[in-house]
C-alpha cells in the first residue's frame, strides 16, 4: 500500500517527515509513505506557491499507483487551491481515502460535496511534533492501512454519517463551493486558539445555516489553547456550543473526541 | 436634538461617557447626549446580559424623544440580540438614524436588511479613549447633530448607496438573517487585530458570496494592528483585497478613510 503526502497548506518540515517515515517503516513495514516534494517547499505562508501546492494534490491524487493522500499539517492555505485542484481530480483520486483536519478541512469539505466517498477526519504528519505525537501518527496509519477500530472516534454510530470539521474553518466555506453537505450527519466540530468570544460569534454564524440545521446534531470535540478573554467569557466552549444549538433548534448530541492535539481520534464521513 | 446611547456589545465605562459628555458639552450645545444606564451594566463578557442589552435598545430606538441611537462601543455581543431586537421596532426607530460600526455592523446590517433608511459607520463614544480620539467624537457628532460634511469619508459617490463594515462581522453575518441587500453598493471593509492569514482567510468567505460580488465593488479601509504572522505573509491587507476581488470578479475601487482608529470617517449609507 502507497499513501501520498502533500502539503496543501502552511509551510512543512523535514524533521517531521523523517520520524514519520521512521515510525513507519518500523510499524507499518507493508506499507510506503511518500512525502512530494512540494511538501519542502516554501512561499512566504505557505508549502510553495499555489500552484506548486495544487499540483502536487492534484498529481499525487491523481497516480493510480496510492491508495490514500495524507495532507501533511494544517496551518492555512488550501482554500486557495481547493476549488481548482477539486475540479482536475480524476477517477483513480474518486478511489481513494483523503485524510487530515484543521485547514485540510476546506479539501474534506470540497471533496465531500463534489462526492468523493472516502474521506477522513485525524491527526496529519505534522501531529508527531507534538507532545505524544507518535500516538496521533500510529493512530493515523493504524487506520489508513488497517482499518484499525481502535483508531476510531468512540461515539461514531452504525448507520449514520458523520464529518468533522473545525468550527472557524467550516464557518468560512459556508455558501463557498466548498460547502459539504450535512444533511441528517453528525456533525463534529473542534477548534483551537481562538477567543471564547470568536468561538460564539462563530457558533451564531454557524447556527444560522440551513445546512447546518439539516444536520442530525452536532457533537462538540475540544476547544483548546482557548486565547485569554478580557474580562472572562463566562462560560466554557460547551456552554456556547449548546446555547447556539439550542437556540437554532439542533440537536446537541454531546462531546467528541476530537481535537487539535495528539489524542484526536479518526472519523470517517464513509457512511458506517 | 437628543441622542440615545445603548451599548449592544462588550462592557462600556464611565469615563468614556464622562469625556463624551463634556465634549458634546462644550462644542455641541444644541444637543443632548443620553447613556441609558444599560451601558454601565456588566455581564461576563458583555454590557449586561442579553435582554438588558436588547431591551434598552429597543426602549431608546422606539422613543420618540431621540433623534439618533448611538452604540457606545465594538468589541462582540451584538449578534447574539440584533435579531430579536429589530423585530421589535417601531415606525419612530424607522425615522431616526443608528450609528456605530465593528461589531455595532451587526445591528446596522441587519437594520439594513429591515430597511431602515438611515445608517451610518462611523466613530462611537468609546473611541473618545484612543489618541486623538476627541477629534472622532467631534466627527461623529459633527455628522450627527450637524450633518457636518467635512466628517464623511472623502470618496463617497452621489447617487451610489454605500455600506461599510468590519470585515470579519460581515464574514460572519453572510447566510444569517442579519446579511444586508449589497447589489449595487460600494462596500468598504476593515479589519484589526487579525493575523494576515486571517484576512486573507475572511477574503476567501465573503467573495464566494453571491450578494458580496452584487456589489459595485469594495473599497479597503485600514486593517489595522495586524498580528504577527509566522512566517511573514509575504502581502499586506491590500494586496490580499485585490487578489480575492479580481479572483471572483468584483472592482476593487481602491482604498477607503475608515478603520479602528480615531481618523475613521463617517460612511451614510443612505443613498448619497
Amino acid at each position: 500500500m502507497q499513501i501520498g503526502v502533500v502539503a496543501p497548506s502552511s509551510r512543512f518540515g523535514a524533521e517531521a517527515a523523517e520520524r514519520v517515515s521512521a515510525l513507519a517503516a518500523a510499524e507499518f513495514p507493508e506499507a510506503e509513505i511518500v512525502f512530494h516534494n512540494q511538501c519542502f517547499l516554501t512561499h512566504n505562508h505557505f508549502a510553495g506557491p499555489d500552484a506548486a501546492r495544487a499540483d502536487a494534490l492534484v498529481e499525487f491524487a491523481n497516480d493510480p499507483a496510492f491508495d490514500a493522500i495524507w495532507f501533511a499539517r494544517g496551518g492555512y492555505g488550501a482554500c486557495r487551491i481547493a476549488e481548482g485542484a477539486i475540479a482536475r481530480l480524476n477517477d483513480a483520486a474518486r478511489e481513494k481515502t483523503f485524510f487530515g483536519y484543521s485547514d485540510a478541512g476546506y479539501l474534506l469539505a470540497g471533496l465531500q460535496r463534489a462526492g468523493f466517498p472516502h474521506l477522513a477526519h485525524g491527526p496529519m504528519p505534522q501531529d508527531i511534533m507534538r507532545d505524544g505525537g507518535d500516538a496521533a501518527i500510529r493512530r493515523a496509519l493504524g487506520w489508513l492501512i488497517r482499518r484499525d477500530a481502535a483508531a476510531l472516534e468512540g461515539g461514531l454510530e452504525k448507520g449514520r454519517r458523520h464529518a468533522a470539521f473545525n468550527l472557524t474553518v467550516l464557518g468560512l466555506l459556508l455558501g463557498t463551493p466548498l460547502e459539504p453537505h450535512l444533511a441528517g450527519h453528525v456533525l463534529m466540530i473542534e477548534d483551537v486558539s481562538e477567543h471564547m468570544y470568536a468561538t460564539d460569534r462563530a457558533m451564531y454564524h454557524l447556527t444560522a445555516s440551513a445546512n447546518i440545521r439539516s444536520a442530525a446534531g452536532i457533537r462538540l470535540g475540544r476547544i483548546g489553547d482557548v486565547l485569554p478573554n478580557d474580562p472572562d467569557f463566562g462560560e466554557d466552549g460547551e456552554a456556547v456550543v449548546r446555547y447556539w444549538c439550542e437556540r437554532a433548534g439542533i440537536s446537541f448530541l454531546g462531546l467528541a473526541d476530537i481535537g487539535h492535539d495528539s489524542g484526536n481520534k479518526v472519523v470517517p464521513f464513509d457512511l458506517l
